[in-house]
């Protein structure tokens, strides 16, 4: 698969790859088969690994930089979830014929602004040509002191769920992207599609609350608060309740529902929000809460742990709401 | 992209996959977003990454079980090339409209097969559905002790360079498998297949090599072996030459070599040989034949390294040998 808007394999990688690899002192410049790296004495790695194809997990017309950045950022988001301080990332890109040398500087780019702004670097990789859609994969890799990162599993009966940030705003600013809610106001709009396209992994907070050692399970949204509860949940073989008056939404989010609640199942069920969903005991929420606080970040307490099993959505009145789909599947 | 011959993520994660993580306890049974591994103390972590397109990086109708199979060791011989003992891998497949459930289950008992052979696990990975062709990338992860991996930049004037096992197989072994030597008695065509579909990382030689200490640069031959000692000679800025007629070949490859010598440029550049390439100095030789030796590996000086740059492939009599291409290159 020739693909002539392109430089070939090994200028492509010197170009645009080899500068990204530059803080990054076990990958020698891109220039070995490898990446070393020793996590400090004590500590344990994380690791995550995400595939992205276009047309399906992002738009092809989506601004090249951004599906760079957002790429990390989800992957990050796995990585805060667990209380990891991200290192790296090895990246295999497999190029389709419309991908130009233009698209490749402008992901790179992309790439360079999220490595300064969380402090890591590329680690080693692949690019290949593809005759299919542009396709992306990508394993983020952290550190944790050993045996403290919080799994889905460990939730216990009684405990509350709590959620950090704002919820359902990355569905809802795809819809912004796909033109709806042409009535909202330009700056509301522009909140939206921004946390669609640029989430905002919560490294800081999930350190702090893993380092706290008051959380018994914690993950990041990226299915939709429903289904990742659920997950939780299924893990940990217990039941949840999730207070869906209680979860906690951005101001232009409110406005949207405020004049159609129908819009409720797409901001507990889209997605694409990377938040933190944690369970902890009644009685450590205050600390939690000051925690986040020391932050300026939301945490607020959106439901309970219970035997049982499957996750219940009630409505403010504790009237059960249905749901028809629990969120995103890939297929 | 909705695929109706293969079950929901979901179920093909529980039915597949989860059983290749049984023997990774970090991985939670793939219950958790991400895998935690801790390195025993004094050890690093070294990590590869490899992207494989169908129809571009193996045969569509390639056997799943041998797809699955040589990704993996493609991957443990860039560890094997490092000394590396290999711990696990990361995947993720981006499945076509094509592939049903047969092809997964088969895919997943090469790879179940090869985790027992190499003693690794998974540790985590992406399951998406794509339009285009079949893409499947990798991550693997090894252990070494810490600043012991050989790099390829270590060569020093005056190296002798050496390469395990024989050359050019996995080239010709494509050949056969497109219809070529069709005068070659069965079990010699079946040997270059089959080491064309089934490389031997060589795992136990290359950390043997790497724990005498005596390696000054190693790498694996994956681009073929002119190509690959370029790349040795360019990241330690100095000049090597192979000799031709002392590069080892297996049987199979002497008997078409002594039937047609044009076959020897795709011998010395057609790669997937997924041997090992290494420098050291001329009086580290008998040390370095002996532990091959234990490990009943050959091991063979094709080349010098001296100032200068780049690569020179000199004939029996000391005649240069100019090659068409170097070896193979991506786009």
């Amino acid at each position: 698969v020739a693909n002539n808007r392109l430089p070939g394999e090994f200028d492509l990688i010197a170009r645009y790859f080899k500068p990204l690899a530059a803080n990054m002192p076990g990958a020698v410049g891109l220039d070995d088969d490898v990446c070393t790296f020793a996590p400090a004495p004590g500590d344990e790695l994380v690791f995550t690994a995400d595939a992205l194809v276009a047309g399906i997990h992002f738009l092809p017309h989506d601004p090249a930089d951004l599906v760079a950045r957002k790429m990390l950022r989800v992957n990050l988001s796995d990585l805060a979830a667990k209380g990891a301080r991200p290192i790296g990332y090895l990246m295999a890109t497999a190029f389709s014929p419309d991908v130009d040398e233009a698209w490749v500087a402008s992901f790179c780019e992309g790439l360079a602004a999220d490595q300064a702004e969380f402090g890591i670097g590329l680690m080693g990789g692949d690019t290949v040509a593809t005759p299919g859609p542009l396709t992306l994969s990508l394993t983020a890799i952290g550190t944790v002191p050993a045996g403290r990162a919080p799994r889905r599993s460990g939730a216990k009966a009684g405990d509350v769920v709590l959620v950090s940030g704002s919820i359902g705003d990355g569905a809802l600013g795809l819809k912004v992207l796909r033109n709806e809610f042409l009535g909202l106001d330009e700056t509301s709009r522009r909140f939206l599609s921004n946390r669609y396209h640029l989430p905002q992994p919560r490294v800081d907070l999930g350190r702090a609350l893993m380092l706290s050692g008051l959380v018994h399970a914690m993950m990041d949204v990226s299915d939709g608060i429903v289904a990742d509860l659920a997950h939780i949940a299924e893990a940990s073989h217990l039941a949840a309740t999730l207070r869906a008056n209680a979860v906690p939404v951005s101001e232009p989010a409110a406005a949207i529902l405020a004049d159609d609640m129908s819009w409720l199942p797409l901001v507990l069920t889209g997605g694409d929000d990377y938040e933190l969903l944690l369970t902890a005991a009644p009685d450590s929420v205050p600390d939690l809460l000051g925690i986040a606080a020391e932050l300026d970040m939301p945490l607020t307490v959106v439901g309970e742990i219970a035997a049982g099993e499957g996750v219940t959505v009630v409505d403010r009145d504790g009237a059960v709401l249905e749901l028809a789909s629990q969120g995103f599947r890939h297929f």
